[in-house]
């Protein structure tokens, strides 16, 4: 915002906000932790990461979608990949869980919807499946579908989201940047009582530390203090539940992927510390919330054949010490990229004349300018 | 047994095989364990607990179903019950396990049916829930549904399962006598080798170790090596697999309910020990094996309203010491269960010709009284 | 600072490093959170809880001790507290955890120690069991001793602490105000690379949430990018591990306690939060570090005890929806408390002739005042 | 054996009692499964692993002892092998679980003996890893120590279990066969009301399915409905408590070793069958009872080097699809280990009196014999 010195209406307060909906935490000169990020700051810097979203924006009072993210590009069915999901909070009706935990893979894509759509994303993930050619004798597929509630602004009991939504989703995916905010399964979602959404951020480890990308893609449905970049926003804003009591107050679906060879077990550590970084926005993991982190490692000589003559894999796997600055990677490429989703939210109505504000960027922004995070 | 019209035969054949066709274990005096069961020997003799299930037994290939279990006859989802679900092994698609671990409670029916129409199943039971007149403003449902895999018998790609089927089996729901063998969800699935489906038994404690009834139905489709009251039937019929190598085979689910007042710590105790009944019937929780245990307390005095005025609820919670006869109950209700599953199952052709055999129960019965297994 | 007898210093240098050497974070006018704590913003805030320290500083290499928490004044062991402990990451020896979650409660106080001195403080431990007078037919103890390795200060090796020294801690644990920074278990621990300790810090609930407290202590001993109230402090002094490799840095050990009537399933999700109140201070559960959180409910209606003629307990228990604020209070606690172990530390030198200098307090409160979290 | 009345007592009664003494199960014609065990139907069948152990059997009430198990001969805190436990009733003191979990790997000797002594033998495992050589920089030492209450036999409030003790469990260790009923931590031990302790059995996979040795080795001290080889005699006996209420009664230590290639993840998976071994002896994990089991992977491969220059380790891994044998080898090896257990104890007169009858074998043997078990 410095150096806008123009003369017209356009140029001194519509550009000003087009500009802030379009931009993102760091575009303000705001960096969130001590590692840096990738080249594009989104989950699809780590390589071969496809991302594809499908909004269903209709009418009053559907405001909902679908968000896929696909760790490579081949038949995910038959080469596998490490996977575990951590339950920060388990107020949620995430599907594929068991089996990731007791076979320590993935064999889907990830799609993440709202709550009552989860059902209908498995079945068309179940369908896309069995579909592919390689795939015509499979009987049994995992899909992995995460979900948060976004009842407020969406007509979720209508269950608007068909087979059909959710196969565009897995087509459109593709590398490169991801839009942010209220698309796809973020849609209707609301976070720190402010419009919420998509939000993704990542980070890349000094080549001494084994130069891995971790990448976080969320879906931010949560509620808490805010905090952006230590700044207490919610506090000063006097914007937060004064009493907390029985608000069953939404969900966080967090997902991690990263090109370090990784097995299940350190994958599920991983995971764990999105709830970390998950926290440092404000976050709390109230009794309502939904907190689920899916961990992938896309590390291609860790990928597993569906069917192997060879009984015995030889697996390169990061030791336990190397793991501690991938746990400090995803704490900060979760912060920030929930951070992105709430500044790339934007002001809407939905079911019912519900209303959700976008997080006011400026006075935001300007609470930064007074801690003293603009100015580096 | 179809067209078999002979006089004699009748006398001299059909009758005996009809009475092993519609006859339980115990009926011919084999008892498993030390407690006894309940009048039915049934799940269903946990007072108020209710079972329906629907066949679809159809053409060439279409062999599976719907068995759903009802904890009480109220709006589950406005009284919910304290549950449990422990997973013995996790290759499986059951939905709802998060939630259940999270919150302690159960809010829908239980539903079983085959792999690929968990979706299908949750969101019948989430249009199910939606529609009770109390939940008109529910925007979130926990739906429990598990399944095991009758791919061999059954055309599972075909997903032919709809969600009338499952709103038929609800709806079907009676106390009573629970059908066993290929009914519900049991319709297509095998047992070490043999016909399995659905089966289920009971006991009731002493008075002085409460009195209480466990009830325990199973929908057996797993592998191992056959024990039937500890006479190794497999290994005297050389039936089972002599390598165990790479065979995904198959799962069991198991449901146990019971009156006694427990909270979900110690339903998931309780949980844990149907794996030890499994055992006893030779099965092995083979690595493709979805061994699932939902433990549910059916206590008036443990109902949870979904919502109250006081967030203080007093719950009568049986002590830590007083678990173990139930320990013992649900152990020995889970091995007969999945006995009475075998006992009822018959001979079925499927999916491309294949034929599952019935247990051949003659010969059962001649090793039981060679072991001197009848005679009491 | 012993030894500085001048008299202008006094008033102008050593006072003020006095008055900051005793002061806690709150002393400054820096508030944690939204919540407001209790009278001592300390662990025993929640009544009945007592708190002992015995400190092991002595020669040139040791500098360790032993720190204990009653929940109360009575028998543990025959009126047993319902408790729950979470793992953050399991690089620790903390003794009990599984009887712990079996069985959901405590029998014994809490001890925390340095990682080799955890099975002499459990021998301690039994011993103060067996030889209650109410104990004398029991056989068997668990108990609960935590630790964190202080092994930079303190010649771990040698093994200093004695049984004796840790039936001391118990014999001295009162209420009232606790001894923060490098006492008891905090003697010789490290936090961010500054001298850490014991800190603890409560919270009250509101009426209309319940108006429970929740009381936190810790002993800290865990590195990260510290960050005090949001403001990066590690950052801005560049005192934090550039690549964060192969360094097994640490553990922290956190204590919560409540006067709310809660299970130990509500129990376990209360200690989860804990985990969240270590982030906001920059912690990141490194892989070396044994992030360990045992709860407890010390609600009088809710002791178990040991033996009872009834088999059912009638447990007033606090419905799920009640726990957000006690989750908002536990991460506040938690985070205040780490940040008082910080303010009370002083520098150290140790084993070897190590130092750890304490934080540079002026310095952080400079950075405070500059971001604006001074002056409310 | 009934029907004996000659007057050679020595000859025709008590050489084969004491034939019978110093026999194990399968000496008797019966076998346990369908798989063959190894060479020496013991745990030490899997190469390089060694037993030892010490016992403590003196005066009227002294009955305990130590048992350690090492998987290899070399520095385990040097070169620690992949590790998992599973905690099938949690109602014990087992030190050592939670960093097991967390980074996958065992680095001490295991350690069996008494509850109150676990402790002692923690703090003598931590002395005999800090005076190896190559550890004098160490300063942290995750002991595993399983335990079992001996304490109806044992003096066990006593604690006469010193390091010394454990230190010599160790030194004993050695390849070859292992001693087995009131022998090291299994002295004093009582298994379905009979006199138990210390159990191993061994399996060797058929080549097509890896060729792998599983072995066993327990220490019994539970209770239950005794089966052996599925033969009730427990029931037959009438030798069961009738209401099972209130009874702490007992706990299994199992120790599964393995030279298969295995992960943390499907070592976790392996020992979760040996509950299911345990089961087919009767066992019912009552809510007293401590049962645990440690797995290990032996596999030279696979050891975790305590530092390595190389973050990345190539690590063989069994695919999942190939654990189905080594289930099934777990199981059957459990149950026979602890039917050696209970064919190797003698009766025993302990503490105040207390007397435990050895298990009658001429009338098992004799039920065996009449249920067709001996004759094949």
């Amino acid at each position: 915002m410095n150096g806008l010195h123009q003369r017209f209406c356009f140029l001194f307060f519509i550009l000003p906000v087009l500009m802030l909906a379009q931009s993102r935490l760091r575009d303000h000169g705001v960096e969130v932790g001590v590692l840096r990020p990738g080249t594009l700051n989104a989950i699809t810097d780590v390589p071969g990461v496809k991302v594809g979203q499908f909004t269903l924006n209709q009418g009053d009072d559907i405001r909902t979608g679908v968000t896929a993210i696909l760790p490579h590009s081949g038949n995910i069915f038959q080469e596998k990949v490490p996977a575990a999901i951590y339950v920060g909070n388990g107020f949620g009706k995430l599907a594929g869980y068991t089996q990731v935990k007791e076979l320590g893979n993935l064999e889907t894509p990830i799609i993440l919807t709202n709550t009552l759509s989860v059902p209908t994303a498995v079945n068309a993930v179940i369908g896309y499946t069995l579909n592919q050619p390689e795939n015509q004798n499979v009987r049994s597929v995992n899909a992995v579908v995460g979900e948060t509630n976004d009842g407020y602004l969406n007509d979720i009991r209508g269950r608007h989201i068909t087979e059909e939504h959710v196969l565009k989703a897995i087509e459109n995916a593709s590398t490169g940047p991801v839009a942010e905010g209220s698309v796809g399964a973020g849609t209707g979602t609301i976070c720190f009582g402010f419009k919420g959404g998509i939000g993704t951020s990542s980070r890349v480890l000094p080549k001494e530390s084994g130069g891995y990308t971790v990448g976080v893609l969320v879906q931010t449905n949560f509620g808490g203090v805010l905090q952006v970049a230590g700044v207490e926003v919610g506090k000063k804003l006097g914007h937060y539940s004064d009493s907390f009591k029985y608000s069953p107050d939404g969900s966080c679906m967090m997902v991690v992927l990263t090109d370090a060879p990784l097995d299940s077990r350190n994958l599920e550590r991983l995971a764990k510390r999105a709830m970390l970084g998950l926290s440092r926005t404000g976050g709390i993991a109230s009794n309502g919330s939904g907190d689920y982190v899916i961990a992938v490692s896309t590390a291609e000589a860790c990928r597993i054949p569906y069917e192997s003559e060879n009984p015995i894999q030889n697996v390169p796997t990061l030791r336990n010490e190397a793991m501690t600055p991938l746990f400090l990677a995803t704490i900060e490429a979760t912060e920030e990229a929930i951070l992105n989703s709430l500044f790339a939210g934007e002001t809407m109505i939905g079911r019912d004349g519900h209303k959700i504000e976008a997080l006011p960027k400026e006075k935001v922004l300007a609470m930064l300018k007074d801690a003293g995070k603009l100015d580096r």
